[in-house]
């Protein structure tokens, strides 16, 4: 894993968020994206290397409903940058590891994405990611 | 906020959290610390510029204890590196962020640092850590 790419929050209110995040991080979104095919609308803030993703549901049904309904707001994700997804969803699968994506799909932000399940991964969602090309 | 210095993982396991975090990250758990003031182990490991802190509870009174009990492991917190906690105590405050601590108490890893309340940034516990010199 070369970084944490970003942290993806879930959130239930993205204007609020979007302003309270602001003003916490000093800093401002550069980037709203609606991702249609995760029922998800995100917005994005650079940290250093690394990015904090707001995310809010735009249907009942998208994965962020669901996440909120089971735990509430806040931390959903981690993500990791990887140079080479398929190399990596190879050497974790050989070790044992859940992936959700045996093969990597579009993500928002211009990303090759798949998600690691959290029960192998002591109860965190892990995302792995890279730019597309 | 200079950059996420790490993101804090409550783990009920600290030995089989470690072996796990190894293999997801392919990369050595660089240091194990106990802060006996929280009540909490940690490990840490390197990612690019930031930091993934395992954190196992001590005893039944640790914080990370009661939030395994309420909300299981995962997530626990996001830690963002600051040039000076002082004055960003201070502007958070100004901005209306609720402070856990109002003026900044050791942590492990050499850091001096203070949290935020989740209520005030949307569902997340969030740590301000600045480097003790």
């Amino acid at each position: 894993m070369n970084k944490i790419e970003h942290i993806g929050i879930a959130v239930r209110n993205m204007d609020e968020a979007i302003q309270t995040y602001e003003k916490l991080l000093n800093s401002k979104c550069y980037k709203v994206e609606e991702v249609a095919s995760e029922g998800v609308k995100t917005a994005f803030f650079k940290v250093g290397d690394s990015k904090i993703e707001l995310l809010e549901a735009t249907n009942p049904n998208s994965p962020i409903a669901k996440f909120i309904e089971k735990r509430g707001v806040g931390m959903h994700h981690i993500a990791y940058d990887v140079s080479d997804i398929e190399i990596e969803i190879k050497r974790l699968k050989d070790l044992g590891f859940a992936l959700i994506q045996q093969s990597p799909k579009n993500g928002a932000d211009n990303k090759l994405i798949a998600f690691l399940h959290p029960k192998s991964t002591e109860g965190t969602l892990v995302e792995l990611c890279q730019e597309r090309v």
